[in-house]
């Protein structure tokens, strides 16, 4: 069974998603392409990301070869690990209820392709 | 700071939400509306669940005036409430965390058009 932590508004998984991306990546356009997301949509969620946090947690610079980068800044790396950290107790809290919930699902389950990543 | 729990997959916020809607409603259509869903969405949805567990959540019944009806089994009602317990127990155990977490967030939060609802 597959737990997933939701968010912590307004940091939640698409956002992590893609900020983890940009620090592999270096850029928020590699990181977009790597999501399958357009950079416009990118760009947004690192700006909405970067308002909502007293200090940004992405820095971008322009110009240069290849048209500038991005990169994940140190409280930007402090809130993705405790974020993470957050995310770890949740789950091991309900270790055992989940254990007992799963209990009631079926042997095979079917995911729909209207719901293909089962986040309904 | 909003907490939202994830999914415990292959349930998660909008299936549970739909569920809830049928309690209330007593069919598929009128929960569909509610949500602002296509009735083939919702039941497809319901579909997808009633197939993930040994035992249906949602039962249908078709014919009769109003073109039949739904209603949650003891199952789904008992399943529903597991699920409520465990988001309850993960959101518990991580409140001193997540109270940390939210001081390093901005004063004022803006939430942009194309993340509506912070779920990203």
């Amino acid at each position: 069974m597959r737990v997933a932590f939701g968010s912590l508004y307004p940091l939640g998984p698409g956002k992590l998603a893609l900020i983890e991306a940009i620090a592999d990546t270096g850029s928020i356009s590699a990181a977009a392409r790597a999501l399958g997301m357009s950079y416009r949509r990118a760009w947004l969620l690192v700006d909405a990301v970067n308002r909502s946090f007293r200090r940004p947690l992405v820095e971008t610079s322009t110009g240069g070869r290849g048209g500038g980068g991005a990169r994940v800044t140190e409280a930007g790396r402090q809130a993705l690990e405790q974020y993470r950290r957050i995310e770890e107790i949740a789950v091991a809290s309900v270790r055992e209820e989940v254990e007992a919930f799963s209990a009631l699902l079926a042997d095979d389950i079917a995911v729909l392709p209207e719901d293909p990543d089962g986040e309904n």
